[in-house]
């Protein structure tokens, strides 16, 4: 066995993913030193409650309470707690006193990225977060290093599995939202407060570091346009379906070239993917991005986007390279920002949508509406007319599936506030954009 | 504009990738200076004739035929020239010099990449070789970086174009090899020598480079199994479709963990593959790694495999992370090989089988048929017969498919010679491994 330099490794927080971040680091030692150049000595595991229960068994004396001690003898601090304080005192506490820092807090990032990237770039040091979007899938280094030298144009990535996890049930079962979500929460792939991910915070996080990392542009959270899926029907779906569409939840990073000046898009919604496309076959709870690039042309990567042992492998990734980099010697490099482009308002998106319209079934509906849509610039591509079956004594009505040309958000939005406003028009049932054609 | 530091950049080769990386460089130099940190200055270009024709304008004065000048001044070498000489020499020339290389050559780094590293790592200099596997793929960085925590036990890749190509339209048309090889080669699919596409000689040397990143260990291309797709036929395809499989020609690099000594297997044949398989919808002269981790689970990266500007992007990634490296300071990170694991010979490797045979149509011959496989130790999972129609006079022959459970190729091949030599058995029509299930 080489005797290499040790390096001393600082964990803050034992839960799914930090028990098996310190059970890999203890198990695999010798061959982790192998490849990082330097034995990776696990100083300590910073918790709240030093007898909680962990998932994993770990000695008893790799525990404490007194972080700030932990992490100013770290040479490298993981930050694995989550949530915004007081993950980031701890971290900018390890980058002060000459830590690297691997981190999986996307929440964090999505906020506080700037003031951490900078940090780390005024002592030299790296902040490493490879588990902080998608999982265990390897998709910061590609669109930090791998296409650094290329321009990406649009990213579509399905990156939180828990909503993916119910619209693929929805899909394959025909079942209903609130049956699936319930179903879902009972076998853990959904927390008991759902909203985090049922509403697309969780996503929009993620597509802002993505989209920062792309773009070479400080994206804020606020930033990201985002809906969830929450109002998304079965019959939605079944109309998707008949279409040659799935619903997934998206999150969109696009380039935005049409204005005069180069801007840039952020947002997170879902929307009809068609069945060809290679997102449609992401099921269950996986994650996969989609990356268009001037050069490169389209890749995807795909795997798993989140789970305890998943992740760690990404975070142990991380720790690896963090430590070659100590062992190197030289300075961090920082996060290239000088992209610098602004973000665009969700109203000067282009996209194509689909209308779905209850409306009277009589003459001169379809033009009613046909000239409702044109006289704000929207303009119909396909249309689909299916009548609704009538209970007795009520009036006839028809379903319009009304698929658009591209328009600006603003546009459609305006087009479809008249169509409510219309005699013609029962009820607008649903509006979804279509991505990935 | 940020007066930067000035790198300059060395480039070997003027070909498909090479004017295309030259181009990227001049046209979009002010962005990529703000992503390395630095200003890539194209110094030159070297090529054996200044006055060959280009596919790209470029301006003349930058050729020269001095290739040793030219990397004894540069801060970065790109050599894609491809070949063994003069791709080595320059290759030690510019690390000897101080430079860090970047290249696309996997012949060269599948039969010199020791020698190569070994030079690199006594200057602290660092070898950049995303694009050498997979085209614009990233995979390198996630294999030598994002995994390095993990365990990898298992990479599929397709990882030819042109043999995809042929195999999707074989699958698609129900067309024959030799008409679809002829047809690839008229659109440029394929080269007019298809040797080292169809014979799966390029795979191999991808092989070689993914198992080495992928288990930590040198693997000589000598040491990896080797079967092209020239023997495939248009019956094969049509009855692994019945079967519910594609035909791709995989590289395989696999950890073997069943014997005494843990040993890898690097092995490149055509393979059926399950239709449910992710690696069955690549279509065309697209490429994917499928990649099974211990903690990270299955990941798999998708995109374009060849193509000068597909390839120039992953070409040009490296340059970046080659001069944020420069500015940075430190020395190059060396390749890790301390896994040092033997390469099993390909009799040891363990796999189901789909065993094609003509019989003689009578009583017995089953049996006699499960009684051969079975005293080597092959035993039958699956089988189907059909009849096959028979000439007037002609003895009356059928057709059995036969699957195997799982059995080491050496006890397979006695098995099927065994078959060969038997009475009953009129012709074995194939014998085709099944991965990925």
């Amino acid at each position: 066995m080489t005797d290499y330099r040790r390096l001393r490794v600082a964990l803050l927080g034992a839960g799914a993913v930090g028990s098996q971040v310190a059970s890999l680091l203890l198990r695999h030692g010798d061959e982790l030193a192998d490849r990082a150049g330097a034995r990776l000595e696990l100083a300590g595991i910073a918790v709240r409650d030093v007898d909680a229960p962990r998932d994993v068994d770990l000695p008893r004396d790799l525990f404490t309470t007194d972080a700030e001690t932990l992490i100013t003898g770290a040479d490298i601090v993981i930050e694995l707690m989550g949530g915004i304080e007081p993950a980031r005192s701890h971290i900018l506490l390890g980058l002060g006193s000459g830590s690297d820092v691997v981190t999986a807090n996307k929440a964090l990032l999505a906020t506080h990225g700037p003031e951490v990237f900078e940090a780390a770039d005024r002592v030299g040091a790296s902040v490493y977060y490879e588990a902080a979007a998608a999982g265990a899938i390897p998709i910061i280094r590609p669109l930090r290093d791998s296409l650094a030298g290329d321009r990406v144009v649009r990213i579509m990535g399905i990156v939180n599995g828990t909503t993916n996890y119910i619209l693929d049930r929805m899909d394959i079962e025909g079942a209903d939202f609130a049956e699936v979500l319930a179903d879902a929460q009972a076998l853990g792939y959904a927390e008991s407060d759902p909203t985090a991910d049922v509403e697309g915070h969780d996503a929009a996080q993620k597509a802002a570091i993505l989209a920062s990392l792309a773009f070479h542009t400080a994206v804020p959270l606020d930033a990201v346009h985002c809906e969830g899926i929450s109002a998304i029907t079965s019959s939605m779906i079944e109309e998707a379906r008949a279409a040659g569409f799935v619903i997934k939840l998206l999150a969109v990073c696009e380039r935005l070239t049409g204005g005069d000046t180069e801007k840039i898009s952020v947002r997170v919604y879902p929307a009809l993917v068609p069945r060809s496309h290679p997102l449609a076959s992401v099921h269950g709870a996986n994650n996969a991005v989609f990356v268009e690039a001037e050069a490169a042309g389209s890749l995807m990567f795909y795997g798993a986007g989140a789970g305890g042992v998943q992740t760690a492998s990404a975070v142990l990734g991380d720790v690896v390279s963090a430590a070659r980099r100590h062992i190197a010697g030289g300075v961090g490099v920082g996060e290239s920002t000088r992209g610098n482009l602004p973000v665009a308002r969700i109203g000067d998106v282009v996209t194509r949508y689909q209308i779905t319209l209850e409306v009277a079934d009589e003459a001169g509906v379809l033009a009613a509406i046909a000239g409702l849509l044109s006289e704000g610039g929207v303009s119909v591509a396909t249309l689909v007319q299916t009548a609704v079956p009538s209970e007795e004594g009520e009036e006839e009505t028809a379903r319009l599936i009304i698929g658009t040309h591209r328009a600006t958000e603003s546009a459609l939005s305006a087009a479809v506030e008249r169509l409510a406003a219309s005699d013609v028009v029962e009820r607008v049932v649903s509006v979804l954009r279509v991505e990935g054609e």
